[in-house]
């Protein structure tokens, strides 16, 4: 399991992915200002992460308002500040009020009591999270052969969840059962989560990992063959179509064209049911900076435009099944789940 | 076009392509380990471009055979390093002995006459290399509507040629037609020709363009629609199969799904007609380090293999047309290319 995050004696652990893979670097966070700036500045990032973040971090507060002359303000006051850190991801929001209610209430008369109770909560939404990777790991583990060849795409790892991940639970669960299976990572461009953070993953778990541009993928498939492509989900619409890092639609394709099955794996948090299709899901577009610098270094000419959408959407067409904590889905999901 | 290389006052001019686009630097060279150096370094690359280098340096190395007490040995010698310097680009053999032809038996008895014939022909190749990205950037750029979009990948411009290229003399000469076709320029990873080079050179010549991320193609044709995928290559088989830069197949796959024409451009010279099909043509795998790092930077962390096919192969049937200095080919090319 990765060490994304963990309560460690009053205080909030994380390893900063900012400095992965070139060192391994861990902070200890107990004061509000600190979490905020790792969060904001994506020392932690992932929305199942930052949502555990935002719970650990509530668990901190609840603790540090027992001294304060209005306990219940001050938990109120900074929970807001902690919310609001990054709106995008629904995770952060949905994990502070999901921690407040069991303890704001109480915070004015029992300050104890709340402050165990909010740690309580925090550490249910992070084993939450641990047994739905789990789930999602073994019913995805279990269609791979002996030696499975695996092809993911950017960062669906323990780094972005509470441990251990969306697609690559499912490796890591292949390894536990001993059947070795053999993981590729495109390397994800502009932003590099592949090469950097999904090999760090695999290569701590002792599982080979190759790494390739983005552009090498077919003739990966052509050439070296690939058992399965397995990515996660940044959000599912209610036909299948599901929104991932900008690369899964390539991949998709490629897939089909080498007959290879295609995975989406993500828990039912990420389905959203109000959206009958794909051609809903919003696609962040990033600064083009993003393509056109790698740090400091220039990589293409001021007079060139940068175009650097975030996510695409893959058709369910493509997809061969989608693996949730209640085993792997088609659609229609609705029986199952109802967000 | 692009100053590649230029002969300037018994010269040879080059621009320095590792150093683009941050900075347009320009080497003047008249010695012969320079030159080589320029070419082993990639300064000069793109197997046309190392030609026309060749041709250039065999004229310079006539001009000063006439002050050696050996002419022609001194002359063969020179010619023999400067031909050695890259072994796989067959195009540097090929014009260093094309040059000696014309003046290694003339060197010994009239030195003035055979370095004027040296010229005469390194001249002559180049003036080729132009006339044949001439003819290609007209077959092709008839094809264009107004406002085309083309999507190309790694640089088949003017760099890698003798100043005007194959692929890009389309967008090139289609501009010159008043047509204002807008490119985008798959960046290329893992050494970022495209981002670095290609959108250099339209640039350049006032073509808008714009850059993104080898894994956005999809997403691209997609949302915004591409009108054509025109690349080079690097080898053409007898069945039309191509050699090209890695990720030339994924384009290929991704048009065909999009339903968009994808169109190889080379000159005949680039045929390889003793091959049946690509199944023949030897694919260069390069070092790890070009995926694992850039520059001084770390990419992936040391447990992880790199892997880094330098081309790939498409197949015949991905592809809509070959255009060449004879026009737009299909299979069998026996009766026009006989190489």
């Amino acid at each position: 399991m990765i060490p994304t995050i963990e309560w460690v004696a009053g205080r909030i652990r994380i390893i900063d992915q900012t400095r992965l893979p070139e060192a391994e670097i861990y902070l200890e966070l107990d004061q509000l200002d600190d979490l905020c700036e790792a969060i904001f500045t994506l020392q932690v990032r992932g929305a199942p992460a930052i949502g555990i973040a935002g719970a650990y971090g509530v668990a901190l507060l609840a603790r540090q308002a027992a001294d304060q002359p209005d306990p219940a303000g001050y938990l109120r006051e900074t929970a807001a500040r902690l919310r609001a850190v990054r709106p995008t991801a629904v995770n952060l929001a949905w994990a502070v009020d999901r921690v407040l209610a069991v303890c704001a209430d109480l915070i004015g008369s029992n300050a104890d009591r709340a402050a165990e109770a909010a740690l309580a909560e925090a550490k249910a939404i992070h084993e939450q999270d641990l047994a739905f990777s789990r789930a999602m790991g073994q019913a995805g583990a279990r269609l791979l052969g002996q030696g499975a060849k695996i092809l993911t795409h950017c960062n669906a790892g323990g780094l972005a969840t509470g441990g251990l991940g969306t697609a690559l639970a499912i490796p890591i669960t292949a390894a536990e059962m001993g059947k070795a299976p053999e993981v590729f990572a495109s390397e994800t461009r502009p932003l590099l989560q592949g090469a950097r953070l999904t090999a760090w993953e695999l290569g701590r778990a002792g599982i080979k990992t190759t790494v390739l541009a983005d552009g090498a993928r077919a003739w990966l498939m052509e050439t070296v063959g690939v058992d399965f492509v397995i990515t996660g989900a940044d959000r599912v619409a209610a036909n299948g179509d599901a929104a991932n890092k900008i690369g899964t639609l390539g991949a998709a394709i490629l897939a089909e064209r080498h007959h290879v099955p295609f995975y989406i794996v993500a828990p039912s948090s990420s389905f959203d049911m109000k959206l009958p299709s794909g051609r809903e899901i919003p696609v962040e577009m990033r600064p083009e900076e993003e393509i056109k610098y790698l740090g400091d270094k220039q990589l293409a000419p001021e007079s060139a435009i940068g175009w650097n959408p975030a996510f695409d959407v893959t058709p369910y067409e493509l997809i061969t099944g989608w693996i949730t904590e209640h085993g792997i889905l088609q659609p229609p999901f609705g029986e199952i789940i109802s967000n």
